[in-house]
Formats: C-alpha cells, sequence, structure tokens
C-alpha cells in the first residue's frame, strides 16, 4: 500500500499577530512543522500548537527561520555554517521544550522559508543544519527539498531525511523546481495539482515543464495552512489520496 | 564539612557585543548561569559558554529573562503567569539543547534580573516559574532569593531549591534583602563581605542592618563576573572559604 | 456649531503580520495615529499608512509604545523618565520622516497601550513623554485620556492638548474611567455608546455608573478599527453626529 | 589649501551593552556616523552620541543600518530597493529628532556594514537609498564608497556625495578595493597608512597592490573608533594632516 505525509506550517502567529488557519488545516495534514520564535511564533503560541498537533496525533516538527520576523524569514541573509547551526540547534531546543512538557515527542525538522532555500543549494549549511539536528536527536528526521543538498546532507553525514514536494510547483526537466520567476512555475489549477501529486506518490514521477516524465520519489507534501482556498485544497486532495487508496499518514 | 556553591551569570555577550570576564571568573565559581538569548546571549555565546563551563567542570543552569534585551532585562514587565511559564520553558529548552549537544546535563534554573525579582514577591510568578523549570525536568534545581516566593514555590510544587545569599548586599532583621533605595544597601569592603558569607555558611547567621543577629541558611552565593574588582572578590571570597575548610562545590 | 475629532489607531502591521482594516475605517476618522514600529509597525507599513492617510485628508499623529512587539506595547514595563523621553522622540522622528517625504505634516503624537495609561497616572512620566512631543515639534498636539496627568503635563509645559473620551468606556463620578476589572466597565450597546458621545460633545456631560451627572469636555474620541463590528459602530456614530449638526473634523 | 574630512562610526553602544571609545576619538574627527538603533544604537545613546558631537562641532551624520542587531548589520540580507528605502529614512528621521532637540543639523548619511557594501555594487539598492536620503532632506550629503555605485547614485538623482576612501585599505588598479579575502587587502603599518592618506589628499593618487598608480580622488576618510591602536592611529593621522598643511574639516 502507498503512503505519503501531508506537512503543513503552522503556529505562525506572534503575540495579538494571527496567522494562519491552524485548527481547520489540523485534520488534513499528518505533520505540523511549527515555527519557533525567530522568523514567527512565540513562546505561547508554540505551546498551544504542540497541545493541538498532539490532541490530533499529528507527528511535530520544528520550523526553524533566520532571526528575521519583519521578514518572515524569507529574506536571504549571509549567514555562516556556524551560525546556521547555533540558531537551529537553539530553536530545536526551544520547541522540543514544550513538546516534552506536554508528554509528546519531536519527530521532525523543516527549515523555513529562506533558511530552507539557502540549504537546498548550499553543502556547506546544508551540513551544518544537519549536524544540528542529528546534535540535538538523532533520530530525528529533517524535511528538506526533493533532491537537493539538504536530504544529502542528512544521508551522508548519518540523520533521515524525507523529500519534500510541492503540490503546486512545475518542476524542470533535471527534477528542480522551476524558478518564481518563470511565468509557469506555479499550478493554479486544484485539477492539476492533484493529479500531479497523485502521479508522484503511484508512479514516482511527474511530468515537467517540458512535457518529459521525470522521476520524483515523495516523501511528504507541503501544504499550505492559510486562506480558504489552501483549506478547500487540502481537503481535496486529502480525499483524492484516499479515494485512490493512499495511506496518508507521518512520514515517522 | 560545610558546604557552599557560588554562581555567577555568564554568556551574556550578544553578537558583537561582549561582556563580561567568562573565562577568569570561571576558576572561583561552581555553577554557572548562562543567559539565553532574550536579555542577554545568543545561540553562539550559550555554545560557547556552556563548552567553557564543561571544560572547567562548572554546573551549568538556565538564566533565563525578560524579552528585553535593551533593558537587559532589569525592568519590570506586567507579564502574566502564564507568559512567565511560556518564556521560561522556551529559554531552558533552548539552553538545554546546546548542553545535550555538548554532552553535558542541566543542573539548576536562576531565573534573571526583573523577572528574578518580581517572582521573589510574588506568589503566582513563582509558581509558573517553578512549573515551567518542573515541566523541563523535574531533577533542576531552582535558584531562588533566600527565603522568598521563588523558593517556596519551588518546595511546595515539589522541585528542590537552592536559597541565594548576596556577599555584598546587607539584610533587614527579617532576614529580606535591605532595598537599594536606602544608603546602607550595599556592603562596600571586600573584608566585610567576607566576613557576611564565613559567618553564613559557618554558623548559618549573619548581622543585620540594625545589628541584630538573624539565621540564613544559605545554599548559594551570587558573585558578579565582570570588572576587575570582581574577579579579585571572587579570588579572596574562594581562598577565605578554602582557608577555612570550606568544599567550595555546586549545589548539585 | 459643535465640533469633534474622531481618532484612530493605524498602521499596526507588521511586516506579513496583518492587523486592522485601515482602509475601511479611513472613511470615518478625522485623525489616524500611526504606529511607530515599537509595538507594532514597520518601515513599509508607516509609508503606506501615511500616504493612505494624505489620499484621506486625516491629521497624522505619531503612536509612539513600548519596546515590546511580542505584547503589543500593552504589557507595562518599569522604564525611567528619560527612557520615556528618548524613545517617543525616536518614534516621532522616524514617523515624522515619513510624512515629510510624502509631503505632509504631522499634527499630534498619542501614546499607545500600556505607554498612554502609565503616562495618565504618573508625573513625571507624563512631563518624560510632554517634552518629548515639544523637543519634537512645539506645534504638535499631545492626545492624552481626558482628566489625566498626560493633559496636565502637556499644558503644563506649554503645548496644546486634546482630552480624549472612549465611546465605550464607562465613567466614574470622579471623571475616571471605570476600571477594566469591573463587570460594567464596558458599554456593550452601540445604542448606549452613540449617546454617550452624543451627550458628551453637545452637553459637556456624561452619567456615571453610579448615575450621577457628570462634566466631560472631550476633544477627540477613540475608535476601533479592526473588526467588522467596528466598522459599523464607526458608520453609525459618524452619521449620529453629523444628524445632531456635529461637525465631525480633526481638533488640529 | 587642500582640505580632508575624517568620519568615524559612533553610538554603536545598545543598552547595558557598551562599544567603542566615543569620547575620545571625537577629538580627530569632523563627521560622526551615528548609528540609528537597528544594527546597533539605541535611543538613549543616539541622544547621548548627538550632545557629545555638537559639544565638539563635528558634523553629524546618521548611520543607518539592516535591521540586524545580532549580527551589526555586517551580514547581506536580501532587501528589496522599497525595504531599502524605508529602512534608511526611517532612521534618518528617528535620528534627526535627537538632532533637531539638542539644536543641531543633520549633515549626512552613511549607510553602515553590509548595507553600505550592498550599495556599492548594486544599482538599485544604491538609487533607492540615495531617494531616501533626498526624500529626508535634500541638502544631505550621501558619503559612499568612492567610485561605486552609491555616489554616482546620489550625483544622478541630484544631492551632494561625498567619495569615501580607507587609510587602511589597499586599491587594485580600477581604484575598487582589493577584496578582505586577499591576503594583501589590508595595510598594517601605521606609517604605510598615513602615506597612503597624505598621497590620496595631496596628490589625489594612489599606488595600487600592482605598484601602478592610480588617480583617487577622495572627500572623506573613514577611521575607526574602537581600541587603543585606532585611537593612536587616528591621533597620529590627524597630526600629519596638520603638518602637511592640509585643513581637517568636515565636508559639508
Amino acid at each position: 500500500m502507498k503512503k505519503i505525509d501531508l506537512n503543513c506550517d503552522l503556529g505562525e502567529s506572534f503575540g495579538s499577530f494571527k496567522i494562519g488557519s491552524d485548527e481547520e488545516i489540523m485534520a488534513y495534514i499528518t505533520s505540523a512543522n511549527i515555527a519557533c520564535g525567530f522568523h514567527a511564533g512565540d513562546p505561547g503560541t508554540m505551546r498551544r500548537t504542540v497541545k493541538l498537533a498532539l490532541q490530533h496525533g499529528t507527528a511535530i516538527g520544528a520550523h526553524p527561520g533566520l532571526p528575521d520576523l519583519q521578514g518572515f524569514g524569507r529574506r536571504k541573509m549571509e549567514i555562516s555554517p556556524e551560525e546556521a547551526f547555533d540558531l537551529v540547534l537553539y530553536q530545536i531546543g526551544a520547541l522540543s521544550a514544550f513538546v516534552k512538557a506536554e508528554g509528546g515527542r519531536l519527530s521532525h525538522v523543516k527549515p523555513h522559508g529562506a533558511l530552507y532555500n539557502m540549504c537546498a543549494g548550499d553543502k556547506r549549511l546544508a551540513e551544518a543544519v544537519a549536524r544540528a539536528v542529528q546534535s540535538a536527536d538523532e533520530e530525528l528526521v529533517l524535511f528538506g527539498l526533493h533532491n537537493s543538498e539538504s536530504t544529502s546532507a542528512a544521508e551522508r553525514i548519518g540523520i533521515r531525511a524525507a523529500q519534500e514536494v510541492f503540490a503546486d510547483r512545475r518542476y524542470e526537466d533535471d527534477g528542480t523546481l522551476v524558478s518564481r520567476s518563470s511565468s509557469d512555475a506555479l499550478i493554479t489549477t486544484a485539477e492539476e495539482a492533484v493529479g500531479q501529486v497523485l502521479r508522484m506518490v503511484l508512479e514516482n514521477k511527474t511530468v515537467s515543464r517540458n512535457g518529459k516524465e521525470i522521476m520524483i520519489k515523495a516523501d511528504t507534501i507541503c501544504l499550505h495552512g492559510d486562506g480558504l482556498q489552501a483549506l478547500e485544497f487540502a481537503a481535496t486532495l486529502h480525499a483524492a489520496l484516499k479515494d485512490r487508496g493512499v495511506e496518508v499518514a507521518s512520514f515517522t
């Protein structure tokens, strides 16, 4: 039986600033990536989001980001591998305390935004982040961009990696993502997006922007958690996967 | 044989902003309270300070503070017990990750500055902080002001507390500290300060500002880590304690 | 002809964190208090909000707050008068640059949240804040709680003050606000709130919680900017005032 | 008579975190670049540093940086030209308020660290920053790297630029700085550094790393403000310039 994990970034509110529809999206996902206070999230939000994930039996992951609240961790910063190690380990530790206090167990780590993208293409940063994950707990799974430096680094140093794909992004012939600067970077209909996911999960392949069949072995699919459309899409995808006999379950 | 712990706040640098003489003071103390990034400290400083403490065999404690870097955590803030719980647990978790990664073990928690003072006099805040410590790890010891709501709360909920005293502060007849607004709040000569510590450690008493003998059972003494005078005093006190046959050792 | 100013806090988004319905509420108000980046707001949001206010001909005010983004400036902090002076002057300056760049003119200053409340009851803080306003530009008007230390300080040092009242708060016999901890602190129906405002504006009086008629000379009324109900109430109040022949215009 | 400006970054302390020898260096410089609270500095430090500069008759400049206190504004961040405009204007405004309150006048703006370097090589960023300076006050002078996109942008949009050179950096044949990654990037003896400055000021030329004579028309020289060596070098350079009949005076 085929199996797939659906993950989503959650706990991104900060104090009085509310973001996301965490309660609603929780019903459709199997892994929650919880912000850790640098790009989003705060101690109280972390505790409440951990509790919510545990109530739903959703696997809990740390979602560390760059120290850039104003830019929501989406602006690349020139940090050293050592700085990357330190800020990832710090954030994993902070979230772990809430998970432990609530009686749960941390399952995975997924870097956020610019840090995620920087690691995907930079071997030294990727390895520093993977070592931070390993230092926190060698049982943790690192979620990284499919077929990137992130997941390679994790496997090289000896921790598990989950290959992440996107329902709504188009792929190049070599399996990399079409750059967001291209007009056809995004898949804009739910139908095509569901189709891409089903083909990835059932056949381990997708069709590139140039129409070529390419191999994509996905472990986890990234869903968005904000907005009505995102919730509808999550429900539709979840149902489509179940219809085709795919088990939707956390990677770990 | 009498025994006493000497503790000091360390790891208070932030990025390019350097504070303290951590390497020098480490030789004289037995417990290091390491800042956790809110009032001072940053992930890299935390890692380096943890490593330094482990090299010296110094017991490691988390030193959580209010989220007020500019005020160095010294300005009281009106936070709820729930907010206190969350920010303390977050900071303990963050430091714990570095301690674990370096192969050590977290021993204690000492709240910083305004948070320390707020807990000393506020039963609900004190209990929230004690519960955060307990939630992180019920083996942790909470360092609090001697004879205050902090240490009472710890004992009430079932974790260990260390009664902290000050070498250079004068005491009232009831064992509380003379307010800093009084002209005689501080002991200004090393001789008198050493004398007060020796009496506290050897006889469990001191002399109040009014000349009355009062009972003070100290578990740990707070030393300052910054400035030439602080280092000299630490060396003098350390030597005086050894001379009188007192074992200087971590509380835990 | 009677005249009243309607003010509202705006520009409270921060980066990706969106707050408020600034465009909608702008139609009903005559003074916009724009957050300056400490408790809320960021440079880009400030520029856009200034531009929006200028398009509507709304008077522009700086809305400085405590350096506590996570607490939205609502948690009291023990700051010195000197610190209050400095952080208010800093924020007024920052907003002024955007107002000047867009070709406008800063009209007033209204401290936010906890800083507003702290000034209302603390003579030294109130005077420090009033002096910061005066130092920035002696033509600025300070908006403060009706009949408080804030407005007294402004008048004492020689700048103009606007007495602010609330549509939805009940008053004590002495003209102070009923504490929020009392069950009858808030007026919960639009009808009663509109009634209170009309009586204040037309007759310079209101009825206290104990049923006593008291004098209240209001210069400006604080409206809320967030939520459907707030928008509806603003529209209702605006219409009611016009119906009764009251000119709704900025204080300055 | 030849004339040169000596500038230095000041006011870089943050709360309890003290940096620099502002009082000592002030005697040797003619332009003070004052940090504005993003990469360093805080409202109180800004006020005190402005006052100090006015006491010494030193020209005052704003020294805006990236919003990265932990990295001291030295880590490049991928910000948009619009974000650059906004954060520079914000910081100029904040500093201006203190300058005005103390009875002075803002003379110039010099971007800090990574922002300075980013502008030197990026036409769109450089123009955004120049426009922010112009929007704040079109009389302001923009200090930028000699012969860079920064100074070109200023001149293109119609504000004055000051070409900045470094006493202790070597130059390539084309007048750009030797990259810090090269082993001969830095001039390490005071003698050679003073010699380079004198030749730049008196003859408008220097000798490149390859021994070629190149034209360098300097308006202002950047001095460092921290450390004993920096103070000594400043004194030596100041004396050498006076000896050779060069007027040391602010650019503006």
